[in-house]
């Protein structure tokens, strides 16, 4: 007797700010059979992770790899790990994620200083630099990609100020990474967090993580080996011990690194998958994937400008992988949202806050971002829009956005 | 040019007390295409999945969910949720993961109790009560199976007793869940944790917990709705708000709750696993599957004493799914270990602190717990030994093992 049904999800085009479409050699790659976690074969597979993820943040860093929970554990694994508590955290605000950092710095037990942006803009880097004198932080935290607002926070000269004023910078680049340049080494960042299940394209899951040897010094000052594990006096009780086991980045980079000391069981199945996305966006070339992004976008903005729909934000710090649309006067949102999930089998994203029931955000990231989904998401949308009563003139987004491609 | 070659990790007899091999059904459930995280299909494939967790854990409690991360992700998770800074947390230690609770008590900011017993045994729960009389600790936590030492607490009345005292007790399954039985509403267990990579043989990256109203109700006098996503007076300053975002179980049972609140991304790809695992599971019967393990247990036990081989630890309090060898005199345990793996293409386990080189374990976990893998480690163990200089009857391990199988 089955009680529960065969797995056999829908295919989806999914066109929202992540979760997105995956590449089939990824899924395929989480169907290969397990090894332990100190075979060498597998320890091998980790390595060659951590050279690829090098790559991908553009480092010549020791550290990075991958960090085992959603894009959000990573962001917590380096606050907690470099935030000790009554540091002094400034944090720049642009966003729902802005807001997030925030969050988990005061849980942290920092002491948080924020400075806020009308959602839709970015802050000039003047303008953080005047606050980090101000402030004097020990950690400044802040987001290079809202996918709430659709918005890009130039990064340039911050890491250097940080430096003059011995603070560590740590950057939310989850929906950036794999989809435009994120410079770690040359825009001097101290620790950078990268999502799987945007521009990279792999499941949610993992937080490919990268830190330099300024991070990696505070955490070293925080560190001791886990009970159940010591062996001498190496377990000393007069530091600011990181307030989390699983996060402790001290103890996750020994199980990185050659001593291979035992911490969690590194999640076998994702790791392939995160393996053979790196390989995909290495073989695909980092500068020819964000010229990629860039050509799609023009395409799917040039046919929502023929459909007559205005775009929400400042164009000028514009997401290249996040298109905000204005909702049209009258048109129930989320009632479109529907249709288009159910009828055409597209999903385009909602959005948080002020800006629910204001907006549509449509992604344009990784796998996702190719012409015949674009092409299909403008021409699902004209459709939906004719039926909920909108006024539109038919049939011009599909052209307009097949221009782009023709003289690309 | 191919920098990185295709995927292709050799297939592995895994038999470690985890992470262990996976059934093909579960290996094939991830390479399905994902599914958008609010997308209702996928909605509803989280509260089946919460369900069929609830069969699990032999409870009727509403909350019963994976956390996104490995085992300790989950233990953790209901750490940080239930002991607030200064509580009383008393910890009973009978091996590694004991010490682990410690640590994890400690970064949650508690006032930790330990007692401890010899490695190779566990406790009277006359021992335990009493010490609970004298701590009064607010929480109790414990570990139900301890894979470095290969044994099994058992747990009744000690639920019975921490209602008594008005103590939660919290308790670490990771290894039991799905090889014998974990009675949670029985026992009167207030938060349980269970691992994916052992007895459910799913890939390591999830934790499925669950936990009555009693917990809830400590958690939800700490909670708070999360920054960016407030809309009244919902953020009160004056708790002890959890010390983690990430692992505040007042948020994530919002996201697992028909109110759907935005938290992590869902792993989408593990979630299909752990859902086609736990449907394994409950087509086999847990009465079924904990008498598999008691049976292939047997077979290797009855194997292990006709080679002559020396077991470690009491017998009286032993996992069904670890058996724990005493390594020969003057055999070095990490040669034959490798020979295993490198000629036989078999993994069995060494294990930590005190018993490092002294012990091997042998688990037989989930899908690796079958009378071909049994006869097949016993098989290569013998060659093994034979061509470290061991003496030992040849042929006798496997011919036990095979009048334990046609006794059956």
């Amino acid at each position: 007797m089955k009680r529960f049904e065969d797995l056999s999800p829908s295919l989806r085009c999914i066109m929202t700010p992540g979760p997105v479409e995956v590449d089939p050699r990824v899924l395929r790659a989480m169907s290969f059979p397990v090894l332990g976690q100190f075979d060498p074969e597998f320890t091998s597979i980790m390595n060659e992770t951590m050279g690829m993820l090098r790559e991908l943040f553009a480092t010549s860093n020791q550290w990075a790899y991958p960090v085992d929970g959603t894009s959000r554990s990573g962001i917590e694994a380096a606050m907690v790990s470099l935030i000790a508590p009554g540091d002094r955290v400034l944090i720049p605000i642009y966003g729902r994620f802005g807001h997030l950092l925030h969050e988990i710095a005061e849980r942290c037990g920092a002491e948080v200083h924020t400075m806020e942006k009308t959602w839709g803009s970015v802050f000039d880097k003047e303008e953080i630099i005047a606050e980090m004198r101000r402030v004097k932080p020990d950690v400044v935290a802040m987001v290079h990609g809202e996918t709430s607002t659709g918005r890009l926070q130039p990064l340039e000269g911050i890491g250097q100020a940080c430096r003059e004023m011995d603070a560590l910078l740590i950057v939310d680049a989850v929906a950036t990474i794999g989809g435009v340049p994120v410079e770690t080494d040359a825009w001097q960042l101290d620790a950078v967090i990268g999502g799987t299940q945007k521009c990279l394209s792999v499941p949610s899951g993992m937080a490919p993580i990268t830190y330099n040897k300024r991070a990696e010094e505070k955490l070293l000052s925080r560190k001791r080996v886990e009970r159940g594990l010591r062996t001498g006096d190496d377990g000393a009780d007069d530091i600011a011990v990181v307030r989390s086991n699983y996060f402790d980045l001290g103890m996750l980079q020994d199980y990185w690194s050659p001593l291979r000391l035992n911490h969690h069981t590194e999640m076998t199945s994702m790791l392939y998958a995160l393996r053979e996305g790196l390989r995909l966006v290495l073989e695909e070339g980092l500068e020819a994937r964000f010229a990629r992004h860039r050509l799609h976008e023009r395409a799917l903005v040039a046919g929502l400008e023929a459909m007559g729909l205005e775009q929400y934000g400042d164009p000028g710090c514009k997401m290249p992988m996040v298109t905000c649309v204005a909702i049209p006067d009258g048109v129930d949102g989320e009632s479109v949202r529907t249709m288009l999930l159910d009828s055409f089998g597209i999903e385009i994203a909602s959005s948080f806050g002020p800006l629910k029931g204001k907006i549509w955000r449509i992604g344009t990231m990784g796998f996702s971002c190719r012409g015949n989904n674009v092409l299909r998401v403008l021409g699902a949308l004209e459709a939906a829009l004719l039926r909920h009563g909108c006024r539109l003139p038919a049939g011009l987004g599909v052209q307009a956005a097949l221009d782009v491609y023709e003289q690309a």
